[in-house]
């Protein structure tokens, strides 16, 4: 396997599709399911089975559970004997859905050899049939609710291509032998990389925030509504590597008072040490990434860090994380660029040398930004009725937002208004931060 | 032993409190200190020494406990040479303040039959020397910082007060023998209390939240600031006993699409079919209470409710829990006055039958009321230096505030900024609800 | 896939191998080696990397490690400059020997999707390279020691054949879709069969017990020495499927009084209420077997039952289980036949109709009987020096010992001295019992 | 308190009871029943309520649950409508007796603060009383049913004194302040004792073994029955503190292939670096004993070791453990004398150094002698009929026997049959060892 060749054909399909993008729902949801397949090609069969924590799943699970997603939303509500290959599929790929009937226990997803890998991609082809031949009936006479299901389940598969890209690198990294995923496309990083931490003030106001205009957003963005900001400033990058080393090395794994009381608890009970995939060789610091294990650059951003880790760090360097809103107001006007997937870095990537020091940089892409919000609803917020109200209501409880989007997500998945969350522990996710501050 | 004969004995020396208030530090210290040995007259040594769970600790830790804070920030930093009577004391007393030295496992604190309660008694009357000579010092030769750690260790006092009767409250419930803490002072309830839920409208707009003014708050009350607020409605007393049974009835516990998701695997894992207390004897409820088990009350406030049971219950009522700035908004010019500790209730009652149906019943006292805001830093907030500082800002993270104090709460003790906080499954404590709505 | 046709091309496989029996090491080696492989022809790649519980290990972990095991204590020792294709094989593939290094985790053996089935494949080709060619020198220039070694290791390599078949039916039975591995080779069961439950009578007396004569034995089997018995009987037949029933049916599983302790404490605590893979479907019982989940049979030996519930059974029918003795002296003389792999039945099997009622059924193969002795050293035991001498002597502690192989073990594999072993909550292995009575 | 004036009344006492000893049944019943209570006077009442891990239970639960099989196995057959003082005390004090109804969850023994401690010596002085009567009504008109179950309880309570130390010594060991129970009665011993390990040999044969003759024997004795053992050796003493310590320094803990697997397992998961109650403390070591912490001392046994630790030193010292029939053997003509508690040294002693090389030493008291041999059943045992079948019967699955008593048994309660046993991990009995060997 030559991973380099693998991920040139990964490039080139990738341009293509920038290149034909085009408005329409078939072709969005033909672009998005063929890329989820293109992110297997590295692939062995093997590498699809394995589930390495209960958090995370198996590469082959992904690719069924989008499939049941459409089929369950879209094909049972809307084609009449629609029927799956098998009818224990609706037990098996079912993650959360207590609304769409018993489901299978997630922490047991690696238990299952079959359906083997061949099986999951006919039940694809199956799933991408009947689908196709609706969504052709659909652009001939259009249903609006049916289109924003579609739509909806086009972004659920895109957020899917972030947690396989994250779980497979998860097992790769329980693995002795290290195997890489593949190459990154673009490995020549300017090694004089340096951005000087720039800071840029924002004057307290009453902000408008959350997703109000056209096109797709979550529930969980909405509604708009007005919140009340203290002047801050927010740093213009993300922390790096060299940045976080510096806390390290100051003891920032053995101070208690720098964190949290259930951070450093963490911290005690796990051993941690350092981010997630760091490992020292001969007191050098290591780190897994999608292409292998390589000695840590000082000038990326840091990543796999949990809001416990981001917190502390910056307490220990005299600062705090942002709110939510303060991300928001900030990434007002900002273009919706960066490390995407696209771009296969597989890694995130150092802000260039010779960018302003002024302007913010890093805004999306690279690492989701951990905020100091709880991850609460929006007032006056709704989840949709029926199952699909669980998809993000239910968590609103014990976690935290993040924003930006990560080197895993897809450019056409993010928003400015885009609410990620994740349990305070978590770290298999491309996470970092940005510090903020009072004024 | 004759709990009554002992209750009159406690309400006695309340009431002696009550009539020679006084401003003086050293009378409040003493008032205070005191009380905490007047709720301990109803127990045998044996009740002094168990701990029913790791949350809870037993009786004669929270007595050591707050001795070891007077003599650890007050004693040790302003009486030369003071040494405590044992030095492992310093160990074995200290909660989790980790800039005060190494600690005792929590969990293992009902491991310990020594020192003795009689002991223990004499570290009390130890410390309680010192202090008061200190003190009488103090008011000769006044020293603002010195006066606020006091301050803070009589409110500290007072919390424990609080958490030694819900900690007793659990080590009798685990015991099949129910045995009783205390009578009711006023056993008898107004057989006909009854009040019609009513809502009370606020309309939008800029408030300022947060403690500002003259008078002891915690740190976790400030700074004042500003929060904008969408219009609401306040239910005007607490969801009641009977109104929680309807929920029940109403499958309230086996509806996993009226929970959150945590809260649904926390109702699977606990096998929770009721609040915390209740049982259900040939198909009648009984609940365990202070003054030992006896059928539930239906007008009476549910409590011991999780955030998870209150967030359950409000969906399933239409509605949704408050947040803390909507309750501190609807505080404001309200009397301090309700079902304290001092009424010696030892649980919450029914609003008077004769209450107004449009005025705000039970916003202090009787059971804490869970919000919908999770607890966080206040913009601008900054701990206190030092291993005091550990007192409130290390726990902002996975708690939700809770508001109004509750049937154990001292009055001398509650603030209308007061906030209070507990993980989500947290029930021991008295907590419960009022119900809010969008408009 | 069609099961059938891949188990004739097994049994084609077998036959040749009985005619072409032969006593050289060489031709040994190459039979069991070769064997291992045809018993993974009905599996997917998929099916190779599955660990469903910690006791078992996946398909591909059983084919390396038994090639690490002659890497490790043949080639390792015999062939200078000898170097594995990895490594890390060294770490990866080593079970529980603490003498030859470091190894990984055991629980983890189901993380690893690298190295591939592929390249599993090409490790064996790679040792049994080395190994041939070593084996041919050995055939010119004989040396005990090392012909021991590799001994060994081919009876090592039957031991897996049989865990790769129990561990691969684990795997297939947590799998909802509930595959088979394959199709018995002659499915037609004598309908009639049934067989009267006979006793057979043994005198008190000296025994000697323990392998002593020519031909391998495992170091636990020996010294032979002299026990003494009391008069016993012995059962002619198996527990069968309907008597084990009977038992469930008279409350087995629900009356304490029936169980040791321990046993007792593990129904509860795991739910048992049958025998692992049974499951009641509309009140009838099925069993999950190689050849997929059908009705259980009730003239078929019951298998999969712990020694708990053996130890049951046994006490429910008035009898108890023989010790390991008694088995062993009534399997003086008795021919070595019966219902192993070879036979391809993947399952045990009723007695014939017509079999002798005095005679002793079922000895060997069919299933492993627990026995209620624990595993010890017999007098004067030595284990083997050095890494080796962990294979049994390390294990003598909390284990019972299990006489007479079973359906999924070889035939060139069992001996009357043989002592298998296991904890008494071990289910998933083909274990039945006998039952035996005192005179 | 004085612990050596209390412990000066318990010696009176105790050699009163010597010298007054009656056959009477109610003699013994009224010695062994206030001996209990003698043994709780150093006793705070805190100390009565705590229970340290769920393995031990706390003083009031042994006080009560030996009253309990009084009133369950005696009283409630015998005596026409006798009612416990409470009918919960029922549920509160069975311990393990399935037969006997339901009962309250070990692990939670030590979260009943009631009854008081006043309340279960009222409880005993209940029992007692209906004893009493009933014991005076059986010296009139004997009845051997009814005097073998109250002779049995007498035992019972005897074992539950021995708990009751190991227990107690347990809950002060996990103190910090590291309290005493008593001082040793003789706190003199000879610092010049010594003795040189000798060997005693025993020829092959044909052994009776297990209880036979006269006198109360638990079931699991008998019955008597031949076993045939080949030549060994015994060691004429148990293995020393200074012994042990060698093999600690030999690295006895850091090496594996000195251990079972199991026990390996063990001691890498609890951390075990020497027997319970050693500390290390400035690279000297301490151990916890009932007399409080002091340093070790090299020429007594060692003690509080698991089964798991004596097998590994005998391995290091070229040795084994015996079999319980080869202990058995070497008892045979011993005197049954030795350090029992009545000696009230709390621990167990040195030999003398005026002692005889090749005598037999400390074969009773002292310590409980680790076997190799599990606990199981003997040839035809039958367990007694009813509940009190579970006395000793369910617990014949993974258990080792320990032989001789130990410092914390009572002479009375001894004899060279009694089979003690625990699981192989069971550290906080006196558990020694003395070493055998082949011929």
């Amino acid at each position: 396997m030559n991973p380099l060749d693998q991920t040139k054909t990964i490039g080139s399909r990738l341009s293509d599709q920038a290149s034909e993008r085009t408005e329409s729902l078939l072709s969005r949801y033909q672009e998005v399911r063929s890329f989820t397949e293109v992110l297997c090609q590295p692939l062995t069969t093997e590498d699809y089975v394995v589930q390495s924590m209960p958090d995370a799943s198996p590469t082959k699970w992904h690719l069924a559970h989008t499939s049941w997603f459409f089929e369950t939303f879209v094909l049972a509500a809307a084609v009449p004997d629609y029927q799956p290959p098998d009818p224990m599929y609706r037990y098996l790929f079912n993650s959360y859905y207590v609304g769409a009937g018993e489901r299978h226990c997630r922490p047991k997803r690696g238990l299952l050899s079959r359906p083997t890998v061949a099986e999951i991609y006919q039940y694809r082809a199956h799933v991408d049939g009947h689908m196709m031949a609706l969504l052709e009936q659909l652009a001939a006479s259009p249903c609006a609710q049916l289109a924003s299901v579609v739509t909806l389940g086009i972004h659920h598969e895109q957020q899917h291509q972030e947690l396989l890209l994250t779980d497979i690198k998860h097992v790769f990294s329980v693995n002795p032998l290290r195997p890489a995923y593949a190459v990154p496309c673009d490995p020549q990083v300017d090694s004089n990389a340096t951005s000087t931490l720039g800071w840029r003030p924002y004057p307290e106001g009453l902000a408008w925030i959350g997703h109000a205009g056209e096109g797709f957003a979550f529930d969980n963005e909405g509604p708009a509504h007005r919140v009340w900001v203290e002047p801050f400033q927010l740093a213009t990058r993300l922390v790096t590597v060299g940045e976080y080393l510096a806390f390290i090395e100051d003891g920032g794994y053995v101070r208690p008072d720098l964190w949290l009381s259930e951070g450093w608890a963490t911290v005690q009970a796990q051993g941690w040490q350092a981010p997630l995939y760091w490992e020292q060789v001969d007191r050098n610091w290591w780190m897994m990434t999608l292409s292998g294990r390589r000695p840590i650059e000082a000038k990326e951003p840091v990543c796999h860090v949990s809001y416990y880790e981001a917190d502390a760090y910056a307490r220990w360097a005299g600062a705090r994380l942002p709110t939510e809103t303060e991300w928001e107001i900030a990434s007002a006007g900002a273009t919706l660029a960066g490390n995407f997937v696209e771009h296969q870095a597989w890694h995130p990537i150092p802000v260039e040398s010779a960018a302003s020091p002024s302007a913010l940089h890093q805004l999306f892409g690279d690492v989701w930004e951990w905020t100091q919000s709880p991850y609460t609803a929006y007032p006056g917020y709704r989840p949709i009725a029926g199952a699909l109200g669980e998809y993000n209501g239910k968590f609103m409880c014990n976690q935290f937002v993040l924003r930006g989007g990560s080197c895993a997500t897809s450019q056409t998945h993010i928003r400015p208004t885009y609410r990620n969350f994740f349990p305070a522990f978590a770290r298999w996710q491309f996470t970092g931060m940005r510090l903020a501050k009072d004024i």
